[in-house]
């Protein structure tokens, strides 16, 4: 049975525009890109145009599109058994949840399978309520946890305004984030100690007895490749443990790689109470996600039930990519030419771009994730483009966009930014081509600067 | 690379005990049975036992274990392309979503995409809110509709419970049970007009301008195949229509196949606005669930922007089984097969199982979706367990499951029921005989009546 047939551009069109119903969208007003294929770092259209896809799709494609190790691991997980309920024991759904607490820190064994993120989020938070007995869950401003109602409630970015309908629980703080500091900071230590000092006098105005829990995405990915400064995370495991509150690292953007760890928290010595992560722990060929719980709270819950639950947790064909993943990682030294590349390509060839662009603010990230910050005055710091801007006020950072397309690169946009997040496994050669286009590409974008 | 290997029940329950976190569990309570393999309506452990699965896992697997039209499915999507991100066009999703459009109700044209119900639920809700501009959510007692955040608020039974931290502007109403009817209702007839006034009522009482949306199992699943009586779902439409309400129906245990129509809506000629969908669709095989919309609502979004998404919406690789399902359940009769099974083999077995055994109180019950609700009493009606049984409690239910298994069917249990819900290919002679086994199973049920 042959259930896909070759479709053309107009075929796939007309489906789409007739019944797929599109996340984050007015309907009437957006124009999908039909895809015919990829491979590697790239994909390509029915028209003949191949893209360079500097945004890993939604940054959770780490291994890339078609790995032929990933690919195999579906194809045979589909032939032995493709799905078994999560009260059930399953190998290989066994054997991933033992791969991952490998790589985690000491101390946490336990994994809680999800279908994405945003689940993850929901179930984490579920887990320190339960843990403390208390509600409140704190979050920063400038950050993305998902889009199910205690996700979106979470997350400090305008996806959660059109949801603000009702008292989640839920609680924003500011982040540190020196380029545009919310606390007057000069330097990257008083950015770091201010915004501590911030988070604790949150905590002590909303009652440290209400708090269960703050989540912190590691990196802070979509809205803006927020490096945390030194002593940061450290100085919120502080704050949890004086005040008895769950923390919650979201690695579902920047685990499995992309900046080369396991876990990002490795590279910033953080000690979180629960990671949540998706996209890169099989490069979102199968839906998955998860929390990987600490032995603390894990124990809580050998005797209390935990009150959640989902379908395909757990889900076989979903793990088995998982471990393939896993294989990859090690086989190939992903996390090693993170690094390399991240450092040795990719870092000077921003901070020249920064030299020679009156556009670019600022370049920051690491390893295979980069955020280019885009202004119309570098004294100033003036955005690009305004905060949140749609239509006429974004032109600037969709002519940019165009060029970048034009030269073959797919770029990952927000607000006025973009970011470099190939797939881990890009090629050199494709790396240097890829940023010699975004280069080229930020000509157009000093077109708009004053 | 082999990232399968073949493993024994000790390394299975090994890896699972030490680094699995199972749903709805107190983790030292609960002993998962690793499971080796399945092939259409069975599967089987390590030790040699083989079960027939009346469970279809948790009423998911409408296509059975390993289904070839489904395993080839995922396996060529996965050679072609296994993801692809939901802003852009795919041919598949596209596909899937039209075959989905063509089965629904006239005027039902748009499809969203998630990856579980519990997540259709979300979105669904989502749109009845931005649609109104209202902030309500009506629900029944007695239903599941998913465990993140709005789907557990809108969910009546008791994995609610721990879970009800707050305000999430849902509000629950009795629907129509008349077995244990709330309306003290003694005709089918008056428990549907009963249980509309008593409806009506609950809107007036808590302001039909401040509700959003009334969402309803078409048939209620999990908390006790309940089928609407005549006239009640065309009273809700009703209701709906006079006060600008939303009428959501939760299809995704019912839908596809499981009462022998694409979606149980059709049986009752009932008209939603919004339909969600899960579990059938693809049989679970890749995670997979939905909203079908109603032009109506769908045409609100051609403007106004839905907010709301997920990284796997319309995943390519979980839409491929579902057009393969499409081609499977017309090419096999798979709807006709299941209202012939369930009215001249399922629903005679069990109108004779009630006449022999005292402990079954009532059967009920549509296709291939049965329940056999036990009691202690067929006079008081008094339940088998009571309500929530847990522990030596629910001992009674223990003593039937156990030998039901021993009997070799995997049976499906919740509080003081057992339901039928096999894969829809299982063979007559295959449903025949489990029916043969709950049949000897009930006389242990028997022994604990009055
Ligand atoms: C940091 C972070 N958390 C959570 C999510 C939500 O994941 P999902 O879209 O799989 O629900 C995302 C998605 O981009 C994310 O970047
Ligand atoms: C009627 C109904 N709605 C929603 C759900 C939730 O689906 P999921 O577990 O895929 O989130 C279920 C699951 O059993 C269900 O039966």
């Amino acid at each position: 049975m042959t259930t896909q047939t070759a479709q053309t551009d107009a075929q796939v069109r007309a489906d789409d525009r007739a019944h797929v119903f599109h996340s984050w969208s007015a309907q009437a007003k957006i124009d999908p890109l039909p895809v015919a294929g990829g491979e590697g770092s790239s994909f390509w259209d029915y028209e003949g145009n191949t893209y360079l896809d500097f945004s890993s799709q939604l940054v959770n494609l780490n291994l890339g599109h078609q790995h032929p190790d990933l690919v195999a691991a579906v194809q045979q997980q589909a032939g032995r058994l493709a799905t078994i309920q999560p009260s059930m024991a399953n190998d290989v759904r066994g054997e991933l949840a033992r791969l991952i607490a490998e790589v985690a820190p000491d101390g946490f064994e336990k994994v809680f399978f999800t279908n994405g993120g945003a689940e993850a989020n929901e179930y984490a938070v579920r887990m320190a309520r339960q843990f403390t007995g208390r509600r409140k869950v704190l979050s920063m401003y400038r950050s993305y946890h998902g889009s199910t109602a205690t996700a979106i409630s979470l997350t400090g970015d305008p996806r959660r305004w059109a949801n603000d309908i009702g008292d989640n629980g839920t609680v924003r703080f500011f982040g540190p984030y020196l380029y545009r500091s919310a606390f007057h900071s000069t330097t990257i230590e008083e950015e770091s100690q201010r915004a501590l000092e911030h988070l604790e006098q949150t905590i002590l105005l909303e009652g440290p007895g209400t708090i269960a829990a703050i989540i912190i995405e590691t990196v802070v990915g979509t809205n803006g490749v927020l490096v945390p400064p030194p002593g940061y995370l450290d100085g919120v495991r502080g704050l949890c443990d004086r005040h008895g509150i769950v923390y919650i690292a979201d690695e579902v953007m920047v685990g499995f790689g992309r900046i080369g760890e396991w876990f990002a928290i490795d590279a910033f010595d953080a000690k979180p109470d629960l990671i949540t992560f998706a996209k890169g722990v099989n490069s979102g060929y199968v839906p998955l996600g998860g929390v990987v719980i600490s032995d603390r709270i894990a124990k809580h819950f050998d005797d209390a039930p935990f009150p959640g639950g989902l379908t395909y947790s757990g889900h076989p064909l979903a793990c088995a990519p998982g471990v393939a993943t896993f294989e990859v990682f090690r086989r190939d030294g992903i996390l090693e030419r993170v690094r390399d590349l991240g450092s040795r390509v990719v870092e000077p060839a921003l901070r020249a771009m920064a030299e020679k662009h009156p556009s670019v603010g600022e370049v920051r990230g690491r390893g295979l994730f980069w955020a280019i910050e885009l202004v119309r005055d570098r004294e100033t710091r003036e955005p690009l483009v305004p905060f949140n801007a749609a239509g006429a006020d974004a032109a600037p950072m969709g002519a940019f966009a165009a060029a970048a397309k034009e030269g073959g690169v797919w770029p990952f946009l927000h607000f006025n930014r973009t970011h470099i997040a190939p797939p881990l496994v890009i090629s050199e050669e494709d790396l240097v081509r890829g940023l010699g286009v975004i280069d080229e590409a930020l000509d157009v974008a000093d077109g708009y600067t004053v």
